[in-house]
């Protein structure tokens, strides 16, 4: 029987997703999510983006779920759902919250074993599913039964690790009848019980206890977990200096007193090194330790003297305190440390960056990235969105100043090339009051370029700065420097946006000079409200310093036997 | 110790590539599989095709299997295989012979579970390999140890199966030195046991004894098992008639006598259907059912009458007999019915293809699906390869008679969009004395447009004949025929070839009448030595008309609940 309240388990999961802030949600069409796309359409305050692919919803999905706190992508069963499958395991890796839906065929036609397209032909439904088992923290096949429990537990889930989730939504139970949701999803965390509080505060005592110097380093999580202002409230709270590796990039304002700069092992500039490896306590606040932000493992962290907080557990020289958030962890910290009277410590106050940009060069003489970064930092306005892709153009971010309340995303620990394009259409969509500026190479561009046609289509009016230094040069710094499989065809970028539909909405440059670069970037300024495209023309093998650095790292790490 | 006549794991397994006539490889370098690279593109007689995403190379690959018999793709760990792993389990469900290997981190890196990047960051090295076991048939992670072994085996079941298989490969192990093969790569098929196959005779004969009409329905598995040959001789032993699947068009000679067309259950034309449903005998090919095949499962077989030829199995009215190769099974059957003195049934010897041409409408006339098809019909030439894309073109080829050896590649149970396009890369690389020609959508070739750059780069010259029609006509004709969801960017198709860096190896022209239509195929026919891309414009819903009735049973299928 239905009641007057009952809705669709499709309006069910609709409106959950409004509750997490969502507003847009990306995908591709197919015949198995139809049904629940005429409900996506018609559904107040949500938006369906439709991108050419379905690896590239995937990616502008993370992207999107970075600046929300929450994603969704729509695919159909097996060829749609796949074709997505590497962005969700990077918002994985990342601890990106993205829900992935898969319209899938309808109950009965799954359970009889049906050999109907988009199946393995085998009868067996479950293959894909499994597969998103690997990449997901939760993941249902709902029904009409179980719909409003599953989505809740599903969703829930996404919110508490901040991590992928999956949903199977057979075409039958889109319209099936469900009680409305009766109260709102549960918070993300549950605050820490109080008496494990007090141990873990009374065990950080002990061990700041005779402490001078006091860091914080942090992290991804930091980030995806909003300990944005709990971080801003410590360094407020005390002269305490603040680090960030690569992943935590935009997480402290670079203009606070205490802002050491970025920290990545033994390739940190001085500032950095000194904050974290000489620290007295040394706090790492969503920062676990990987190859890519450390330098490849050549991080020194003061032996018995760090306090780590991860998500759901905090731990104090060795010993562990399942079940303390980091909000409260960082709070109690800023408490303990406001009362040791730390005097301020060497560089305490002065800007890590430094007083000299880096040299541009002549006005007519040819680009090099340093010249690049300076521009780019030159351009750059506050509460911007910087969008660097890995290889050259996410270590040569490293380096820049960002400006204050400015957003930096990246990938550096999945690292799959090309993400960052799509992620851009996400970002811009997320945070349509700041104005993203892409920073990607030319052979990234060239897995998803597709979407700058998707972003001219929605009216986006995003920066994309291509680094046309012919080929993958990320991969020549590693290995094969001259290596046939490190070329690319030579494309025509300016040529794409006019190619891919976005007519008078895109103004693009081709820039070979530091002249030319400044006067695109002014074009960009004055153009608020157009995409612009400039392809920067850049030496083939001038790579950042960084990147020189950490890829003979990787390559010793890859032990190609010569 | 290393033996005079060791080589090196990379070598051993390049080898054995170059044994199953594999001379191109396809992938996305990244920095687990360099080292790799570093052989393949020095090994003689293999090429190395890099493409611009991984997804693409997987597609590619499967379309120089189809043609070649095998094929391999290199991606490298975590974020290159997850993108490719659409394709791969395309190839799975359509059975096309993909070796997929994926570069991964060094040995004693993923022992010690380093949280290193292109990893989930959870110190397991698994994940993807469980997640390939579901779409491959056989895999293994390759060691100094068991590279041989495991190669040798992970091949073997390539070639018996005709599906995809997995390789691991660390970096540390590419270079490790091993045996060199001591003998060649076992047979695909061990020849059928006489006494089994002299069961299947006898059960065979019995149900042939009063059979008058006799008909083959051939599969894509006829295709992949290499059955073309041993059903020319079944029907030149005697007057049998043939018929195919659409998965099976181009397995026969569409000129033989005994040619009847293509069978799609209830929406096939009449010859196909009385020649399948009212058979006294019919014998299924490497046939299995599926909904795209049968027109929704509306096949009618005569009962108890069928016999049907499975890899690695048969059976004879309900009697399985396993362990009969299709080929043996094939040879058996074509000396049992050259003995039945089997009369001409109706309709033998004469073409199932209508003798009036689609009505191409006026040359100054807008174009339309039928002028279009007509026009595709009288440019083919024999021995080309035709390969359509899921979609309006795929149902529209069904009905286009192929010339003499000629090849058709789609992939209708599957049916992932965007497939044909570097499908095509693979085709025209697998067969350079046949022309490829490819009919496609415009909403499927926005999915993996860019490899457009890579035909160009390796100077391949096929036909790429893009439909804009506006959208995803397919999906408009099952669900939505105005939503939203099924529009598109407006692209420039035309200008795309040019952007993606092209140049003067690109011809390109834009038709919306029927004369330019077919003057742009004269051109085409004219240039065979450089790509030529037809954008031809056609009304947004005319979907030819199998699609238009196969989409109503899909839409049933799907129980939208309207």
């Amino acid at each position: 029987m239905t009641a007057v309240s009952d809705i669709t388990v499709g309006a069910y999961l609709l409106r959950r997703l409004r509750e997490l802030d969502i507003e847009h949600v990306f995908g591709v069409p197919g015949d198995y999510n139809l049904g629940f796309l005429d409900l996506v359409v018609d559904f107040p305050g949500l938006e369906w983006i439709g991108t050419c692919n379905e690896l590239d919803a995937g990616y502008a999905a993370d992207g999107y779920g970075r600046l929300r706190g929450a994603a969704a992508v729509v695919t159909t069963f097996g060829v749609g759902e796949l074709s997505a499958v590497n962005a969700i395991a990077g918002s994985y890796a990342e601890s990106v919250p993205v829900l992935a839906i898969t319209g899938m065929p309808a109950t009965a036609v799954a359970a009889a074993g049906t050999p109907v397209h988009h199946t393995l032909m085998d009868g067996e439904y479950d293959h894909f599913g499994r597969m998103f088992a690997e990449v997901t923290v939760a993941r249902a096949t709902l029904t009409a039964q179980n719909a409003p429990a599953e989505i809740d537990r599903v969703l829930t889930a996404l919110r508490r690790h901040r991590k992928p989730v999956h949903l199977n939504l057979p075409t039958d139970v889109v319209l099936a009848k469900v009680p409305e949701p009766a109260a709102p999803l549960p918070a993300a965390d549950a605050p820490t019980d109080p008496a494990l509080l007090a141990a873990f505060r009374a065990a950080a005592a002990r061990l700041l206890d005779d402490a001078r110097t006091v860091t914080v380093l942090a992290g991804h999580e930091a980030d995806r977990h909003g300990l944005r202002a709990p971080l801003a409230d410590l360094l407020a709270a005390a002269p305490v200096r603040a680090a960030v590796y690569s992943t935590g990039k935009g997480l402290v304002d670079e203009g606070a007193p205490g802002f050491a700069g970025v920290y990545t092992g033994e390739f940190s500039a001085k500032p950095a090194r000194v904050a974290v490896e000489d620290a007295d306590c040394l706090v790492l606040a969503g920062a676990p330790v990987t190859d890519t932000v450390t330098g490849g493992f050549s991080h020194r962290f003061p032996a018995g003297r760090t306090i780590e907080l991860r998500p759901g557990r905090a731990t104090v020289g060795g010993a562990e305190f399942a079940g303390v958030t980091m909000t409260d962890a960082l709070a109690a910290l800023a408490e303990l440390v406001s009362g040791l009277g730390l005097p301020e410590p060497a560089g305490y106050g002065e800007s890590p960056v430094p007083a000299a940009r880096p040299d541009r060069g002549a006005l007519d003489g040819p680009l090099t990235q340093d010249a690049l970064w300076a521009a780019v930092g030159d351009f750059l306005p506050a509460g911007d969105v910087l969008v660097a892709e890995q290889g050259t153009a996410f270590f040569g971010a490293q380096e820049l100043p960002l400006p204050r309340d400015a957003r930096f995303v990246g990938q550096p620990m999945w690292g799959s090339i090309g993400y960052t394009l799509p992620a851009t259409l996400g970002t811009q969509l997320a945070a349509p009051d700041r104005r993203s500026v892409l920073v990607i190479g030319d052979g990234s561009l060239q897995l998803t370029a597709q979407e700058l046609g998707s972003m001219a289509r929605y009216g986006l009016a995003p920066v994309v700065v291509v680094l046309n230094n012919d080929g993958y040069t990320v991969e020549r710094a590693i290995h094969g420097a001259t290596a046939p499989y490190n070329d690319i065809a030579a494309w025509n970028y300016t040529a794409l946006p006019a190619a891919f539909g976005a007519g008078d909405h895109c103004v693009t440059r081709r820039v070979t000079t530091v002249a030319e670069l400044l006067d695109a970037f002014r074009l960009a300024a004055a153009t608020p409200d157009r995409m612009v495209l400039i392809e920067a023309v850049l030496p083939r093998d001038d790579a950042p310093e960084l990147l020189t650095a950490l890829a003979g790292r990787f390559a010793a790490q890859n032990d190609y036997g010569e």
